[in-house]
């Protein structure tokens, strides 16, 4: 008697779901049996959405944030907004949180990742080139460098802050705050964060 | 200005995963940027992989388990297997824990479903038709109702031991054992199971 197992196909998808980020072994195997029980709409709708947002969502070459084939991007389309601020974030997804937030009216540049010599990212693979271009225009006059706090973001705003300063020596170059964040304790606060946060002290 | 979302198209994704089993609306969008991040390979392949499950993968018309267009039914295609026990389950997907066990080497028979008054479903809504069809086969020297241990499990168990005991009486009916789970300890054991597991012991 051979082993049973499923089907090949389920378990390929098993396979292809298994890989999705926080989604274990167990769930997958959930996941896929939920997808394909009695009619198979939902995988039908899934592979349905996945190959809409394959074919018509891409990177806005401008901001690099999601762009629709239809829509275009929503940030750089809206004149609405204040286009003497740049906040440069690593990443397409950084923008959203920050735009969750409310207070930020300007425009966002992703640089699509950060300067990690160990991983063989240099500036020349960041969308640097583009800012500059950006920056050329002469209207911007705030740059805010919202780069993590890890070392690599660090380093990354730390370049950045000193080409700007050197190409455009009237633009303002700012960094977010860095401190304790709401609602922890100094008990559950690490040595430097606490430390930045002492030396970033402000009059209250 | 407007409030900035992702692109429609991404918000179709994240609604479609929101729906899988254990994904809320963090892990959703979690999933769904990751699927299309840098050259969108991860979305390909999982449309590709939903597709070919869809199109490959049906229901055995014989026993109820997942069956692949390529290979067909591997338990009923199993010469290795005891043709003279029939495991009668609920879900098609109970027979892979029953399988994993490794000590049932018979057949399997999915009912797909349970009697459910409140659920408008009854007995002529389960594959009980292809079962007695089966069993008029007179292969069959036992079956084993491995239904739910919840109301309508227990139902549908005493309804088919009925039945099977009023058209084949010569075939043994018999139901798993309902007890104490393994590793668990009287403390976290509700009443009904330790009236089950008082009512159900055997001799050491």
């Amino acid at each position: 008697m051979s082993r049973i197992d499923y089907p090949e196909e389920i378990r390929g998808l098993v396979g292809q779901l298994k890989r999705l980020p926080g989604v274990g072994p167990r769930s997958a195997e959930r996941i896929a049996l939920w997808l394909l029980r009695s009619r198979q709409t939902p995988a039908v709708d899934l592979a349905a959405a996945l190959s809409e947002a394959v074919a018509r969502v891409a990177l806005c070459g401008h901001c690099g944030f999601f762009a629709s084939v239809g829509t275009g991007c929503r940030i750089c389309g809206d004149d609405g907004r204040d286009r003497r601020v740049i906040c440069v974030v690593e990443q397409s997804t950084d923008i959203l949180p920050l735009e969750r937030t409310g207070v930020f009216q300007g425009q966002y540049h992703a640089l699509h990742g950060k300067i990690s010599p160990l991983d063989n990212v240099g500036p020349e693979d960041l969308r640097i080139g583009a800012l500059m271009e950006r920056l050329a225009g002469g209207e911007v006059e705030e740059v805010i460098l919202a780069t993590g706090s890890d070392v690599e973001g660090e380093a990354t705003a730390h370049y950045l802050s000193e080409l700007v300063g050197a190409t455009h020596p009237e633009i303002a170059v700012t960094r977010l705050a860095q401190g304790l964040p709401a609602g922890g304790g100094l008990e559950s606060a690490d040595e430097l964060t606490l430390m930045r946060a002492i030396s970033g002290r402000r009059k209250v």
